[in-house]
């Protein structure tokens, strides 16, 4: 870096660096596309999208989850992605190498931070083995919010890939078990995705 | 809308249209640009960008603080930035209309929830005043992200519209109310700055 070298204090020199190693968040672009079509979202935008959607609909969160640690773990839960990009949901290639992959990334991106990387890769730890209430909550808003994109902007994602209803479903299990309430509205939307021939 | 007709329970309808309605946050643009100049950011990715920094320096922030309150409070500070727009924050004339925008803007986009608008709008107007210590860490960390940001694209805010050091400084006094140990590097930010003609 070098530029923060003005700062004597090392550690708040290392956290500066950190915070703008994020920024590098703001340019992976994801596969759904703003509700207007105009273009591809990216990670910093899909994150604090669903740190909205956590504040929205957390009356239909899981029993036991923790509203204010879930909007820091979406915050942090694409993090990895600057470096190890963004795999698309429905790539089975891709996921078969996307553990490693992000593992290494968690390894170079948290050890910017010495013991306080140890907080957010936990954070993030959880969020991937999806163990707790706030986890789950957290998952199943990751699911949620490009299955509304897709369904706004007429399958942007979904056509010419070939995405089933079945495919969708499944994607979405985790708000299946964490909020049941809006389970309801996934399987209305995929059903009628189908009947317009969005989805195969 | 129309779109989400198909959820017949309305309250979670208005919750999912206030959803994609924040969609919007992600076209409106800020003067500040992304670390590489590649282009300006946006309300939703400088929001994102809020919660990391609040989550990295959370050890600086002033007693009484609550860091999952204050990555909720940065989420939703800018939102009503969707009917009002980005004010710069050294345009006199725009700030001088900005309270009146801004109110009515609120009033239309929290009021799409119902009753859990005024959570909302309470969350919004706690950080306008900055009258707690949650509102005086948001309202700091508001100020040094686009300081970080200028340090780094060499002024691309401040140069060419005449912004001067005590301007910087002015608009970053939260950051000495809250950060004592952040502002030092505040100060040394903008000396350095001014001593390479980014600032006047």
């Amino acid at each position: 870096m070098g530029k923060f070298d003005l700062i004597e204090n090392e550690k708040l020199r290392k956290q500066i660096e950190f915070i703008i190693e994020c920024d590098k968040a703001k340019q992976v672009l994801r596969r759904t596309a703003l509700t207007d079509c105009s273009r591809r979202e990216n990670d910093a935008e899909h994150s604090w999208h669903l740190a909205v959607c956590a504040m929205v609909l957390f009356e239909y969160a899981p029993d036991g989850a923790d509203l204010g640690k879930t909007v820091q773990m979406v915050t942090v839960h694409d993090l990895v992605e600057i470096y190890a990009g963004d795999t698309f949901a429905y790539d089975e290639q891709g996921n078969s190498t996307k553990q490693k992959r992000e593992n290494e990334a968690a390894n170079r991106l948290f050890g910017m931070l010495a013991e306080q990387g140890v907080f957010f890769r936990s954070l993030w730890n959880e969020f991937e083995q999806c163990s707790t209430p706030t986890a789950l909550y957290a998952r199943a808003l990751d699911c949620l919010q490009p299955l509304l994109h897709n369904f706004v902007t007429e399958g942007y994602t979904w056509k010419g890939n070939h995405i089933t209803a079945e495919m969708v479903l499944k994607r979405n299990e985790p708000c299946r078990r964490a909020m049941p309430e809006v389970w309801k509205i996934v399987e209305k939307i995929v059903d009628d995705s189908r009947q317009k021939g969005l989805l195969e």
